[in-house]
């Protein structure tokens, strides 16, 4: 396996792994109460029509609109009050000419009413009477059957992802049950021999996992299933036995790979042997994670991430979590959430590589800077000082201090 | 309860109600795996050293700089390879004087040297020799003990949201166990003598529940943990019974009042009689919203939020979300997430009010267009056809088409 032949661009790269990729077959059926951020896999249409009854959008009477017609401060149209709509209830009072019933906002509107006149437009007179001083016309503060939705037409598409006023709204329609898209399921497999877990207390030649933990958080908010494979020696045989197993369990295989040139290149090789077409894309021109590993098996996603901390999730970031999105249905592709800020130093960089520069964000005389953040970049205390990595774009040689760059919130 | 004497703007009303609030005193410890987006409550510092031995951060050999100053292509150094550094154990070599060893990335440096040439920098003479062409300074291409962080040095501040980032790197530094601000617990009740569960066939006059599920979602996306206590009917004692259960199980009351200005003034009513001090803002210059209550009972926030879903969603961001973040720790304040684009039509509104119009994204021409969309303002279906909430602040009279304006995400 000969080591980043042939570097392509980020956005290169994921369109050559996309182009083998569809979203999951499978499918799941979840309480609507419970599917915020679930994407629907099938369309919805309305079971009926909301409103189901003609209902008012005013506290006042319901009239017939043609008895007010003319009606003004002056000359006031009078009404016989006939009585009141209970609320939840069927009105239960018919409105003749001449005659008017009180109404709440979201009481139902009485037989042979066809509007409603705002009580702010009226006069109590006696204890039967009132004025109204303002005319309506016909349907005037009334929601009439099937305003709000009518009954078969559509509501959310294929590959709309919940809010919460979705959910609202299907409950509102009675539609308690969706069916949704799977969260796809990820693996995370770390290798390295001198990787221990967390609870362990390295001997000396020994660091503690960070990536298998980092990744789980990002895999969990990008809307997958994490789960973690544990630690691989770098063995050739070992690890391809990892990798196996946790490539048939789940839906996206992430190696986090060792740091070195030879543990890498078994990485890429044990990624290879996992099915076809197999290695896509090694060696991307970026920095950091240059060393990206892209690759289908199966027609499953297999990545193989560089080892150190920043480069790992920020290959990540760029690889992974579209990754899981198109899986996962979503219609749209994300988009990262970032602002624009100016750059507090210089930064170099190589045209024909996007460089990812981590930065703290700080307000200075009302306007936002990114400071660069000193220190190695393969630091994961770096990433934890950051608010986010600054974007210095493929085809420039680096930035000066004041330009503006696209900071990208991590 | 005299409805809506003084109506106070939106920012000056959660200033009154969050200068009787603070963050909530009870803590949680949990699984730092666990703990994304968990909110920090006391400081971390760094138990050891990391890394907790001297480290190369490239594949090479290990030396003494002084070995190899003066060193080009022309007049290489020659060093005796004394052997090979295991990953993840002890280096067990010694470099002396002329000699130099092999190390991989992340690898320990043996006893002797202090810095790594490149292997790129380097030519294999035979099988124990190699030359040098480049010198290498004192601790290039090594990261020291304490390079990382030091032991004892600040990790996280209390208030800090923990990001993937933050739960790789206290894992790497063998902090397994965090504690955290609890998620605050918000309690929804839904009134009105209309309202039935979205499970039950509405008979006429009656609606399914919308905003006890809208809510909830909106709660859990803020980081809060929400219980639904059902629907209450309009009655005072039934009311006031069931808010005052809500309230002592939880840290937030939300009621979801009815429509209708007797029912929102029975919600009132109820409200004041929870505890001390009671409600401090009744009624907000904003559209849809005016109708909002704002109240602290027992220290503990309580909102009465308008009935409709358009009105409670929008109220719910702009009071509870926030008041959400205030318990919960946060050390800042959240940022709505939000874009700005050109209105595509005219929008009237009222100066010292500000309205939140319903928007749909749209691309034309490079540029994004907020296209405002029809319809009664408190249909959940607006909401459903919505990206977002277009702003028109307090002080103006209306927008133009084509004016810029900020669009919230919802």
């Amino acid at each position: 396996m000969a080591e980043m032949l042939n570097v392509v661009p980020p956005q290169e790269a994921l369109q050559r792994l996309h182009q083998h990729l569809s979203p999951l077959a499978r499918r799941e059926e979840v309480d609507v109460a419970e599917a915020l951020d679930r994407v629907v896999a099938r369309e919805l249409a309305a079971p009926s029509d909301l409103p189901s009854f003609p209902r008012s959008t005013m506290d006042g009477y319901a009239v017939r609109a043609s008895d007010t017609y003319g009606a003004s401060e002056g000359v006031p149209a009078y009404l016989e009050v006939v009585g009141e709509v209970v609320m939840g209830g069927p009105a239960g009072i018919a409105v003749h000419a001449g005659r008017a019933a009180k109404v709440h906002t979201g009481g139902m509107l009485p037989e042979g009413s066809d509007a409603v006149v705002m009580v702010e437009n009226t006069q109590q007179v006696d204890e039967r009477t009132i004025e109204v001083v303002r005319p309506v016309a016909p349907g005037e503060n009334v929601l009439r059957v099937g305003d709000d939705v009518r009954k078969g037409s559509l509501l959310l598409r294929a590959g709309h992802r919940l809010r919460p006023q979705d959910i609202g709204g299907l409950m509102g329609m009675g539609i308690t049950r969706v069916v949704v898209y799977p969260r796809p399921r990820l693996a995370i497999l770390s290798t390295g021999d001198e990787v221990v877990p967390p609870q362990q207390e390295p001997a000396p030649g020994q660091v503690r996992d960070i990536n298998s933990y980092s990744l789980a958080a990002m895999a969990r908010r990008a809307g997958a299933v994490p789960a973690a494979f544990g630690i691989s020696s770098d063995d050739y045989e070992e690890l391809r036995g990892r990798a196996g197993q946790a490539l048939a369990d789940s839906d996206i295989l992430v190696i986090s790979a060792g740091s070195s040139v030879s543990t890498r290149d078994a990485t890429a090789r044990v990624i290879s042997s996992l099915g076809e077409p197999g290695v896509l894309v090694h060696g991307v021109s970026m920095r950091p994670g240059k060393p990206t590993v892209l690759a289908v098996a199966g027609g499953k996603p297999v990545f193989g991430l560089p080892g150190n901390p920043v480069s790992s999730l920020v290959t990540f970031e760029l690889f992974v979590v579209p990754t899981i999105h198109l899986l996962g249905g979503y219609g749209t592709p994300p988009v990262r959430e970032s602002v624009e800020a100016r750059l507090a130093r210089n930064v170099a960089s190589t045209a024909g590589r996007e460089d990812y520069v981590a930065v703290r964000l700080e307000r200075r005389g009302g306007e936002r800077w990114a400071v660069p953040i000193f220190g190695e970049s393969n630091l994961i205390t770096v990433l934890m000082r950051a608010d986010g990595m600054a974007l210095i774009p493929l085809n420039v040689h680096g930035v000066s201090e004041g330009e503006t760059v696209r900071v990208f919130l991590f």
